[in-house]
């Protein structure tokens, strides 16, 4: 038996993504800027894949832009609002528990004379609006807040930060870090307010390589990358047309089995949750009691280390994370989000991440606790002597 | 029959590309950034794919950082250079006829106040190595050359350029765009003296989407786009599996086979030569004499528009282009590289480009040339009449 439950990691391809992937690789290799027909083919499957992405996010296809990942998504959007707006203020609203791919960015913004405000978080995870309402003056440019936090789930209230920006009069570009959300929690970007919205394939069953950055109509912002005008000046480079296809794969059902999918996860999470806590003593659920996304439950293991932990399970083929992968780094260094939490030292070293998807079956779920039960009792043991 | 002779825009993946893509898809999914062993083994994929990128340039494995193209990595190239060398100069040295993702990405630093010499070219496409003497000052701290031309395949004369830039004082950093070279002509950039070179996968039967930009130990450049430290820092973001591991697997025979593909293409272009001027009247072949690339033929049709051949020949299965492919603007502009070459208008809009592989069989050859011959007699006949 295996047991896959880092999903917010990265996620198995689809049949389909593989399918269309393979496809591209052996029968649409044309490059869609040739003027030929096999130019021409390909540039109409894009076009179709660019389709997908826009009904995925209730959106025009115009405003779909290719990127090579979400972390080039991010980049795009923050550092291509500072371009285009240099006349129009230096100040930036952010959390302090975005992604490394959001905060490293604003950390080289900082060193050329930005104002970089970084909201604070409960040890729920989640920001104050009061705290964001305050900082808001005339001279912030962008305000960027993650949807879905990738280490405990907690979801930040969007909808309201959109309503609130919509009623100043100077309104700064909004950005959501929607990497870990989308597919996971319906988001009409255009309804709630959003500017700009930052989606990545590989973690909805799509390859790596390939993310979005939804660009809203008429939206201030400038390139990062500069060549042969693809993507309509916004992102140069010939098309990764494998992965763009597989991107397109990945989201095509979104609009029929999206619902079925949450409801499952959901389910799946709330079963895991109760079985864990039922059946592993001294355990803490870190995040939001309700505000949290389907898929990731982070569950702090007092007296052992999460790493340990996680590679103990590897012997049964059970695949977890400590906090993010999205680190290359692979030493151990203490999270940010669970610091920012304020939660205690053990707690922060003792914890796993879970994230699941559809894919997961029940008796991954049975298998899964049972061998973690009695991993932490060994685990436990050992370290007692 | 087909004929596929647009393997300068892109090129069909190899089989063992495909295999290796299809597998890292299918089996090998996980991130490599996770601490678990479906991480670690993609890890160690990633590895062996950058060791044979490495041998493929005669380069150290850790100057190889995968990006997700050639554009990027000429982006990376020259802005990660500007940012890193802010203090010690604004003066670089081009070429009129580099490809559309250096020379735009130039275009913006002359708004930001950097004084960019471009380097003008002779009738046959080539360089004055006494031009680029006289502009060699203190001050200058990039020098930026093609290898070879993407439109009319000269090529540069980069190792004198090396020779002489490790002579001076204050030796400025040479970048090396060898997208069109690759894997068609031997380079060695420890052994020239370049610093900093970029290269792109599809080019050479690998896939879309990934490149690499080799960056001599010890250069000093900065990232272009921040996040969780991949790619020891220079380029965030989770890596495009598939594609490296295709990347990987294109190059991996570069050693055993590049002299025997390179005898194949020479040979392929120079009976294609001799057939096509033997037997079609009124053209003209554009670009170097001898120092040109094996796989780019450039020629002139009198009296016809290259657009207008090019959708002639489709109807035959016949695949070429007309100029670069690497703009997404399909609308016919004339030529930067012709232009500069001082070619007549006629000769411009009459120019098409035959780029081959040494997949390309001989029986495509006298297909074509038997097609083009009959061609361009009918759309003669046409515009006669």
């Amino acid at each position: 038996m295996e047991a896959y439950f880092d999903n917010s990691a990265t996620t198995k391809p689809k049949g389909e993504v593989v399918d269309i992937m393979l496809k591209s690789l052996t029968d649409y290799y044309g490059n869609p800027s040739s003027l030929h027909k096999k130019g021409v083919e390909v540039e109409k499957l894009v076009k179709e894949a660019r389709k997908q992405l826009a009904k995925s996010l209730y959106a025009k296809p115009e405003e779909i832009i290719f990127t090579s990942g979400g972390t080039e998504a991010n980049n795009l959007a923050i550092l291509g609002t500072i371009k285009s707006k240099k006349r129009e203020g230096r100040k930036i609203i952010t959390t302090k528990i975005e992604h490394p791919s959001v905060l490293n960015v604003y950390k080289t913004l900082e060193n050329e004379g930005y104002e970089v405000v970084y909201l604070r978080i409960d040890e729920y995870g989640m920001i104050s609006i009061d705290e964001l309402k305050e900082n808001l003056t005339d001279d912030t440019i962008l305000v960027s807040i993650m949807h879905v936090n990738n280490e405990v789930g907690t979801i930040q209230p969007i909808e309201e930060i959109g309503k609130i920006l919509k009623k100043l009069k100077k309104r700064p570009t909004f950005h959501v870090d929607a990497i870990q959300s989308f597919g996971k929690i319906k988001i009409s970007p255009q309804k709630i307010g959003i500017d700009l919205l930052s989606v990545s394939a590989h973690k909805v069953h799509g390859p790596k390589g390939v993310g979005v950055l939804y660009i809203k109509k008429g939206t201030k912002i400038q390139p990062i990358v500069f060549g042969g005008s693809q993507e309509t000046g916004i992102r140069s480079g010939t098309e990764n047309v494998p992965g763009i296809l597989g991107f397109g794969a990945a989201v095509s059902d979104f609009n029929n089995k999206i619902e079925e999918h949450i409801e499952y996860i959901k389910n799946f999470r709330e079963k895991f949750k109760e079985k864990i806590l039922a059946q592993v003593k001294d355990i803490k659920v870190n995040g939001h009691e309700t505000c949290h996304a389907p898929h990731i439950l982070n569950i702090s293991f007092s007296g052992i280390r999460g790493e340990v932990l996680l590679h103990y399970l590897e012997q049964y083929n059970i695949y977890v994370s400590t906090g993010s992968a999205c680190s290359s780094n692979k030493k151990s260094s203490q999270s940010h989000v669970l610091k920012s939490m304020k939660l205690t030292n053990e707690q922060i070293e003792g914890a796993i991440r879970f994230s699941f998807s559809y894919t997961n079956k029940m008796e991954e779920m049975d298998y899964a606790i049972e061998k973690i039960k009695n991993s932490v009792e060994e685990l436990r043991m050992i370290i007692k002597r």
